[in-house]
């Protein structure tokens, strides 16, 4: 068994943006606006300015009342996707009750939706034109690569079919020329799928969902999910059941998690160079 | 074994419209443009003309010269997005190879995009937003739906993965909570996938390319493809040796075929319904 570890990937790619932003013209510009006091997100934001200042990139976070109304949100954006000097803008989810978050996403100027949750990045995605993808399926992605795992002809079975995960890291395997299937919570007979992956990527949000029964020896397991117990974290995947079936895994923490930012980061740097074109 | 009727399911769709359009305020339209002298795309647009003409619908249909520009092109589609007597448009491909066809693809208001083949209309698609969808995926769900099969918790493998039938069909299928497997290719043991599934789906165009050995018992098949050889069509599966496995089979031809310029009918009527909102 062998440990993909995020961290390691993470610092490679942060390393190489941070090198790369030193030579540009101007400094590349992320905003992100966050709507009322939700205390995950305020943790989530910290991390993204930290990145941010880290790279040389300008941040600027704008923090917004949670009884603010759909047209003075909307309003802000349409302001951010017209300034020059911003080439990437995300809006923290979730959003309170009374905003229409779909709208909102589809409203951020798709050459500045460095979250890549839009319909039409989405769409692009789906036709394999290159675009701004999801921060978390992307660093599956370029975690895979950095061990020199292709997934070209493998059997690639996600489980979870969210529009943040599920669903973009099915294009991205397509895109990449593995056979895909797609679980939820209205699949019958789960461990039959799971037992036949080369490749498992897990990402439900429920804890050791996923447990070594299920699968088979030699599978590689991509464990997605955050779950906080007891104050502890904890992946979807029971790590002590499957360590001595896997060929490799990605550790909770210590994994997945820890890419999500550095593509955010990365996807800025994209959304700039493509604004210059 | 069963055949799944596409002429019967046909027939009901185009009663259906014919019906509902005779109450309308005035004529949905739709626009068809074709640019060159393909032999295929003028018997497709026939077609096209005359289910418009059937259903009571305004059609025009605009032939181009095979040695338009990029430009010239664009305009006549700009102007046509912004005729308020039309609500579907639809340029026939495949377009000569000078012709940038995903741009044009993406000119077309995703509103009037009635082959919803846009990016945007995709991606929709993807999110689970109802939007345009894909007249041929969209034809095999009637289909299923006509004959009252679910494909909740089924599993629906689809060998093809093209942006027309593939990759919309594999998220109709997720969106109606099927679990999906998308093989193609670069699959390998194709056998394994298709022996597993509950709905077979083949949109490869090879005449033939799944046989009697390559599935389960019960199996219910719907053959995508329309090989035509010594003026003779034949499907992507070879009918002969599946026949006594499957319980229900559309047939080629006289199968999903059929659904087609049906369902690009339903289509100019849901684009007439969204614009008048």
């Amino acid at each position: 068994m062998k440990i993909l570890d995020g961290k390691i990937v993470k610092a490679q790619i942060l390393a190489k943006l941070k090198e790369e932003v030193q030579n540009l013209e101007r400094m590349p510009g992320l905003v992100v606006i966050q709507v009322g006091n939700d205390s995950a997100s305020e943790i989530y934001v910290g991390q993204k300015e930290k990145m941010a200042n880290q790279l040389g990139y300008k941040f600027k976070h704008i923090k917004l009342s949670g009884d603010i109304s759909q047209a003075e949100l909307e309003k802000i954006i349409k302001e951010i996707n017209s300034d020059q000097s911003i080439d990437g803008l995300l809006v923290q989810m979730p959003l309170p009750k009374h905003i229409d978050s779909k709208k909102i996403q589809n409203l951020i100027d798709c050459d500045k939706d460095v979250d890549g949750l839009s319909d039409v990045n989405a769409g692009k995605l789906t036709h394999n034109v290159d675009t701004l993808m999801p921060c978390t399926p992307k660093g599956i992605m370029d975690i895979l690569d950095y061990y020199s795992i292709s997934v070209e002809g493998k059997n690639v079975v996600i489980v979870g079919r969210s529009d943040l995960v599920g669903k973009p890291l099915a294009s991205m395997m397509l895109n990449n020329n593995a056979t895909v299937t797609i679980c939820h919570s209205k699949t019958k007979n789960l461990e039959l799928f799971t037992k036949m992956a080369d490749i498992l990527v897990v990402a439900v949000g429920k804890k050791g969902i996923i447990t070594g029964n299920m699968i088979s020896d030699g599978t590689i397991v991509i464990d997605v999910g955050i779950n906080r117990v007891d104050g502890k974290l904890y992946g979807d995947v029971d790590f002590e059941s499957v360590k001595d079936k896997v060929s490799f895994i990605t550790p909770v923490p210590g994994g997945v998690g820890q890419m999500t930012v550095a593509e955010l980061g990365q996807n800025v740097l994209k959304a700039y160079k493509k604004r210059k074109i």
